[in-house]
C-alpha cells in the first residue's frame, strides 16, 4: 500500500455550520493523524458554505474557501465530497441533488430528508454511480446503519426496537426519576439545550419516526416509508404513570418499532411499558438504545448518546472515511448499497394495519368514588379483558392485560371514558416485552 | 450496478465442521437470498475440510466438495475464500498462513490464533495483497470489530471496558441471582454446555485476554499484544462477595480493560466491582457487553449473545459479505486494514505497569472474633487506606476504598492475612467506574 504522503487526499465541501457542521469540521481538524492513518489519506476540508463565516472562521475553518452559496458549493469541481449539515429539507435537497449531478459522493445526517426524499435522493445517487452515507442521520455516534447494513448483513431480521430520541427520553427519564410533570420536565430540557423552542418534532414522535423509516428500509428491504408508520408522542403521560409502571415491573419509554410479520412489516412509534429489567428500560436521560432481533445474531444492542455536535460529527467522519477507504482502494463507495441491498428480495413488503396489533396493554382509569375499581373491572370485563397485575391508588386503578387486540382495548377505553365511576379520560399504553 | 445473475458467486472453502463451521453452512443456505440480496452476489460454499465428512453431509453440505485435507483445501484453485473455523493455533496457523500464500482472503472466528500469531498472520496477508476478517473472533454476533475499526474511526478512543467471556458471566451471574457456589455455577455451566470440561481458558481470563489484545489493537493501534495482558480469574471469587457487593451499590464482572494512559496503554482482565445502575451490570447470564469511550463519539455500548453456533456464523459470514462486495465493487477487501491503520500513528505504545494502576478497592476480610472489625480497620489505617463504604456482617467485613495504589492495597492484604483477627486470607477486587 502507498503511504499517505502519496495519496491524494479526500476534498471535502462542507453545507452549514451549525451543531453538525462545527462539530464535523472541530473533529476532522483535532484527530486529523488518527483519521489520516486509518483512512489511508487525508480528508481535507476545503469548502464550507455558511450564512456565518465570521463563525466558522473563529471555529478554525480558516484556510478553507467560505462562501454563501451552497448551491455553488455542490457543484464546486474541487470537491469530492458533499456534507450536507444544513437542515431542513427544501433547500438540502436542491443542494444534495445537486452534488449528486456533478457526481459527487454525498455525506448526510438529516434524517427529515431522508425520511421524505429518501427514495428519490437514493435514485438518484444509484443513477450518477455515487454514494449517499448517512450513519449520523439515525442515531448520533452510534453506528447502527453499518451494523444493520454490514454487521448484520447475514441475518433475516425480525425486529428492531430503540429509543431513537434524545429529548423525549430526557423528559421521560425526568418525569420517572424526580417525579416531574410533562411541562416542568420539557422545560428544564429547553432550559438546558436538549430540546427546540418548538418541542413537537421531539416529543410528538416524528423525528423518531424519520429514523424508524431508515432503520425498516435497512432491516426489511423497499425504500423509507414515513407515510407508513403511526405515530404517538409523550405529550398525554402524566408522573403517576411511572409509579404505576414501576410498582407493575416497567418503565415507560418511547419507543420506535419495526416488526415483520409474515409479509406485512409492522412501524410504529409510540410510548410503551418495557420490563424494568430489559436493558433498554436503564437507557436513561439523552441517551439513544436500540435492539435488533436476527434470526442468526439473536438479538443485540446499541447504546449511546442520543445528541450533540461531536458525537454526531463522530458518525459524519465515518462515513467519509469509508468513501475515502473505497476510492483508495481503486473500488467504489457504491459497493455497500445505501439501504444495504443491491436488489430487492421480493416484492416490497406492505404496513400492518395497526388494528392487526395484539400486545399487552397498560390502563390507568381515574376513579370517581371507593366503589369505582369493582365497577371498572366489571366494564372491562364485558369487553372481554381481564387484568394479569394491578396496582391500586384512591385516584386510580393502574393494571396491565394479556394480549388484547387494539380495537378491543380502544373500544374499553371509550366505554370507560362514558362511565360516571371514572373521573377523567383513561390512559392506554402498549406494553413492548422486547422478545 | 450489474443484477446479481450476471455477476460472479464468492466460492468459499470451510475448513472445520464444528459449532462455527456447521453454523456458517446453515446460515449461508438458510438466508441464502437476503445474503445474495445484500452482498450483490451468491455466496457459495463450495469445499468443506471435516474429520467427520457424514456429518457434513447430514448437516445439509451435500453438493459441496468434502475432504479431510484442510491444507490442500487453503490453496485449492477453486476457492476465492477460506474460512477457518478449525479452532487449535498449530495447524489452524498453517492452513491460513497457506491459504493467504495461495492468494485467498481468509475469514476466521480464532481469537487465539490471531492473539497469538496475529501480528505474522496480518504481516502475511499484506505481503499478499489479500483481507484477514475476525469479526466472530471478538464478540460472536456483536459488530465490534466493525465499530471499532469503521464505525468509530474518527475517534481517539480513550478506553474499553468489557464483559467478553460468555462462560465466566454465566458463572458469575448464577452466583449472584441464584447464590450458587462457583464450584456449582460451573458444574451448571458445563451440563449446560455453556463450559468446557478444562474451563480453564474461560475463567481463568485467558479467552478474555484473546479477545482484549485484538480489541486494543483495533482501538489503540500495534500488532495484538497477548503478553502486555494482566490477567486473573474468578475462581477465588466467592457467593457472598457477590451479596456484599450488592449491599455497596455494585455487582461483580470479569471486565476485560483497555485504557490509554499518556503515551501507555494498560491492558488487563480481572473480576471488577461495578457500579448496579451501569448497564454493564445488566449484561448477565452468557451474554457480552462492551463499552468504548471515544472523544467525539462519547461512550457507545455493545451488548449480544456471548456464544453460539449461528450468533458467531451471524459473524463469519457479514465478513464473506464485505469480501463480496468489495471485489464486485471492483475494489480490494484490503481497502479496510485488517485492524483499523493503514499505518501507525505514532511509535508503538507500550504496556502501563500494573504497578501504575490507581483504582478504589473492594476488601472482603474474614474475621476471627467479635472485635476483630475495629482491628482491622486499624490496620488499613496504618497503610493510609480509610474505607468510604461498609458492609459488615459477623462472619466479614467489606468494605470499599477511595482510589489506591496497587502497591498500598497489596500491602494491605498481606498484612492483614498475617493479623490474629483475620480468619482467612482477605479477598481484592478493583472498583471499575466505567467512566
Amino acid at each position: 500500500m502507498p503511504s499517505p504522503l502519496h495519496c491524494k487526499p479526500l476534498r471535502v465541501g462542507l453545507l452549514g455550520f451549525g451543531v453538525v457542521g462545527s462539530g464535523t469540521c472541530a473533529v476532522l481538524s483535532g484527530n486529523r493523524a488518527t483519521i489520516t492513518a486509518r483512512a489511508g489519506c487525508a480528508i481535507d476540508l476545503t469548502h464550507v458554505a455558511t450564512r456565518t463565516p465570521e463563525r466558522a472562521r473563529a471555529a478554525g475553518a480558516a484556510g478553507v474557501v467560505l462562501t454563501d452559496d451552497p448551491l455553488a458549493l455542490a457543484r464546486h469541481p474541487d470537491i469530492d465530497v458533499v456534507v450536507e449539515a444544513m437542515g431542513g429539507t427544501d433547500l438540502a435537497r436542491r443542494c444534495v441533488l445537486a452534488a449528486i449531478a456533478a457526481g459527487k459522493h454525498v455525506v448526510t445526517a438529516n434524517k427529515a430528508l431522508l425520511a421524505q426524499h429518501g427514495e428519490e435522493v437514493f435514485a438518484a445517487a444509484q443513477a450518477q454511480g455515487v454514494s449517499v452515507a448517512f450513519e449520523g442521520a439515525v442515531a448520533v455516534s452510534i453506528p447502527i446503519v453499518k451494523a444493520l447494513r454490514e454487521g448484520l448483513v447475514a441475518n433475516e431480521i425480525e425486529w428492531l426496537a430503540g429509543i431513537v430520541n434524545g429529548t423525549s427520553n430526557y423528559v421521560l427519564t425526568q418525569m420517572r426519576d424526580e417525579g416531574r410533570s410533562y411541562a416542568q420536565a420539557l422545560g428544564e430540557a429547553q432550559a438546558l439545550g436538549y430540546a427546540e423552542a418548538d418541542p413537537s418534532l421531539d416529543v410528538d414522535g416524528g423525528d423518531a419516526a424519520h429514523k424508524l423509516a431508515l432503520l425498516a428500509a435497512m432491516a426489511f428491504g423497499g425504500a423509507p416509508r414515513l407515510a407508513d408508520v403511526h405515530v404517538e408522542g409523550i405529550r398525554h403521560l402524566q408522573a403517576c404513570d411511572f409509579g404505576h409502571a414501576a410498582r407493575l415491573g416497567h418503565t415507560v419509554k418511547l419507543l420506535a418499532v419495526a416488526r415483520r410479520e409474515g409479509e406485512q412489516i409492522q412501524l410504529r412509534v409510540h410510548p410503551a411499558l418495557v420490563p424494568s429489567a430489559a436493558l433498554l428500560a436503564r437507557v436513561d436521560g439523552s441517551m439513544n438504545g436500540i435492539l435488533v432481533k436476527g434470526n442468526a445474531a439473536g438479538v443485540t444492542m446499541y447504546c449511546g448518546a442520543g445528541a450533540g455536535s461531536r458525537e454526531t460529527a463522530s458518525a459524519v467522519v465515518a462515513d467519509l472515511v469509508d468513501i475515502a477507504r473505497a476510492l483508495r482502494g481503486g473500488g467504489s463507495p457504491r459497493q455497500i448499497p445505501a439501504l444495504g441491498f443491491h436488489h430487492e428480495v421480493q416484492p416490497v413488503r406492505t404496513a400492518a394495519p395497526l388494528e392487526a396489533l395484539r400486545l399487552p396493554q397498560y390502563l390507568r382509569v381515574p376513579l370517581a368514588d371507593a366503589g369505582a375499581a369493582r365497577q371498572v373491572r366489571e366494564v372491562l370485563a364485558a369487553h372481554g379483558i381481564t387484568p394479569v397485575q394491578q396496582d391500586e391508588s384512591p385516584q386510580a386503578l393502574a393494571l396491565l392485560t394479556s394480549e388484547t387486540e387494539e380495537w378491543r382495548a380502544a373500544g374499553a377505553v371509550q366505554d370507560l371514558a362514558r362511565q360516571p365511576c371514572v373521573a377523567a379520560p383513561p390512559t392506554r399504553l402498549r406494553v413492548e416485552a422486547l422478545a
